[in-house]
């Protein structure tokens, strides 16, 4: 047996410790594993310090070495975080219907745990503690495997948190950590299909599609957000203009940013003049169709398909006028990534077309891309955001982490009781 | 391209039109195509007929024959079951969630189509009518891979469901049958991620395990079911014995057929004596423990691993006394399969211990196993029961061939509303 199917079954069987804890204490748990944090603070810090030398030595700069950096305040707020979970309802046990048939059986759907998570992420060493208090909340056990950038800083933070477990009376084994990085261990594991009951990716284009290739057990992916916003004939210009700033320009490294603005024929005179000044003051870049170009009043490239189809990332923006709410929505269908798309509008038939008519895990009418997160849409803490149209699409919180079983009370009833006759 | 590609792809382009029919236009379809089965009655006999030869000539018998059989009365049995899909609730735009939060954005959770689903099953030729009836009925496209064995029945009912889609003004790529039936092409099918959502495998271990080894699209597997019932110490005899022949003797060739009973030792003496009598009248085999053997006052082979492992789908129960619910529990982890376990119990405190720790799809308190079945359980119809715990766990209805996503309603909320103050 290798020696990752050795752990997985460890984390499996620890698993059926974790599932059957009260709510209580499992939260107990979790402000304990927030504690351990604190107390692990300078042992965290120092584990930091050799990840941040080590990328500095790679080259490491920017972003990447910024969402790597770990500081007393950071880790305070990770420590938080794990705390705010605890203080999240319970989705395990929830009775989410009940009916008594009519021969008297009552059927109940009632939430379980998956089972075990495997998290597969890169450089945020956040995303250990985080991912491990909600699988954990949600009666899971986890199986955690991050980037190499983050070796040390993921390990001082795991066992401050298995230690929690382990004070709690509980395997540690719930929660484990992947410190072997060679490719080959994560296949070996992304095969477990016995083992894991789903595996999560989430992190740069390469790293989901290399799990998605590999996976024998369920993946739900957390993919690119190609967000659109369109402004419809009937949109107050105002407003659109606050959730295409909002969109594009408060975060454009988010994947709940928006990459595309489409607008209608008959408000583009109007609209595009502004919205080319506000974005240029903010510092965006436009790729626009020739429609457009004509009206932004601002220095603009010319768009091409891979322009419509690009998650950029970053302070650009592909803009397009479309004749009608249909043409908004075929662009939307054809370059769309099923993340998050948003109308603005005064029409409320028009709204209903667009949010019918577009299938993606998150439709707004009027509100920002950027309130497509667990946190802002109501789950408290969120796992990833699902591109994936099965179990769970769109935001992830500890509900998503469970599934519905049937539990079914009787008095004896049976099928045929005809068979009984002679006994 | 393949042409498995091509025709998964217009089955895709197919199911934005049905993703976005009314419930009254679906469930007016839904009788057009239970009418349409009844118009081609002759074709798809005539059809079976040409099944039923090549089936004997290769020397198939006994219940695949069965299996394979159409008459008229099991035509119509099968346009009936198409018309009681038409009567189910609608899940597409069910609002299943609504909030509203803090910044006055309305967050609702609504059950869209998952898209595409591929239904991959083996000789029952009235899968083709039921599986195409509730993939449409939750506004999904279908494409459908049965057996070599029912190809010509197959086609016949495709072709009268799909003749359905024409006449009303629908394209019939939504239901799509596949006649190539090489192993090469179902792998090609089931490697296309971006265009189907799901495969559902229905049949026997072997095409299940062909699946889920060759996909590279999410798969719900609908597993063996190794289905228990606990005899508990404090539980009613007669009512434990209604529950044991009802689970066994009814109908064994089915997956929710009892394969194991597991009996107490306080109550062995008492019950197993009945049982071995009841279930011998009933030509039930026993492979037995060492402790039930003695009791069971009939001959009884001796039960090894694999006995407890096994599903027989067949007169054959497995018996062992435990000591405890403890023991009752371990045993059901150990060799269950996660389909429906049974207690039959006075005592509530562990009826809920046993429900608590067990983490089956279905568990049932003093009610047959038998009821674990979609219609049973309130679904109205089923596609399967899936042992897959994640997405849906146990029987499978229309629902479970939807998924939640998020719709959001604003007047013009943004996340970061300073950034908006210049404009």
């Amino acid at each position: 047996m290798t020696d990752i199917k050795q752990q997985a079954m460890q984390c499996r069987d620890a698993a059926q410790a974790t599932a059957q804890l009260s709510t209580g204490d499992k939260d107990a748990l979790l402000r304990a594993m927030a504690d351990a944090l604190e107390a692990d603070a300078d042992s965290i810090l120092q584990a930091n310090a050799r990840d941040l030398d080590a990328a500095r030595a790679k080259g490491i700069t920017g972003a990447l070495l910024d969402r790597l950096t770990l500081d007393g305040k950071r880790l305070q707020g990770i420590a938080d975080a794990v705390r705010e979970v605890a203080q999240l309802p319970d989705p395990v046990g929830q009775v989410t219907r009940s009916e008594v048939r009519p021969n008297g059986i009552r059927v109940e759907r009632v939430r379980v745990p998956l089972g075990v998570i495997a998290m597969i992420y890169e450089a945020r060493p956040n995303v250990t503690a985080d991912a491990a208090a909600l699988c954990i909340k949600a009666g899971n056990g986890v199986i955690l495997r991050g980037g190499s950038e983050a070796l040390h800083s993921n390990t001082a933070i795991a066992a401050a948190l298995r230690r929690a477990l382990r004070e709690a009376g509980l395997p540690d084994a719930a929660l484990s950590l992947i410190t072997d990085l060679d490719r080959q261990t994560m296949i070996d594991l992304l095969q477990l299909s016995d083992i894991i009951d789903l595996a999560i990716p989430r992190g740069g284009e390469g790293l989901i599609r290399f799990v998605a290739e590999h996976a024998r057990v369920p993946v739900i992916k957390h993919y690119k957000g190609v967000c659109h916003l369109f402004v419809d004939a009937s949109a107050d210009p105002a407003l659109a203009l606050r959730l295409l700033l909002d969109g594009k320009a408060s975060r454009p490294g988010v994947c709940n940013a928006l990459e595309t603005l489409l607008v209608h024929r008959d408000i583009a005179a109007e609209f595009l003049p502004r919205a080319g000044a506000a974005l240029k003051a903010r510092g965006v870049e436009l790729r626009a169709d020739a429609a457009s170009l004509s009206l932004l009043g601002v220095d603009a490239r010319p768009a091409d398909d891979d322009d419509y189809a690009a998650e950029f990332l970053d302070l650009i923006l592909a803009v397009r006028v479309v004749d009608d709410l249909d043409q908004a929505i075929d662009h939307i269908r054809r370059y769309g990534s099923d993340h998050t798309e948003v109308i603005a509008t005064g029409d409320d038939a028009n709204a209903a077309r667009f949010v019918h008519a577009l299938r993606s895990a998150v439709v707004m009418v009027n509100a920002s891309s950027r309130f497509s997160d667990g946190g802002e849409l109501g789950l408290g803490a969120e796992i990833g955001i699902s591109t994936t149209r099965l179990h769970s699409y769109g935001p992830m919180g500890a509900e998503s982490l469970t599934v519905e079983r049937f539990v079914v009370r009787g008095e004896g009833q049976v099928r045929h009781p005809d068979l009984l006759a002679a006994d």
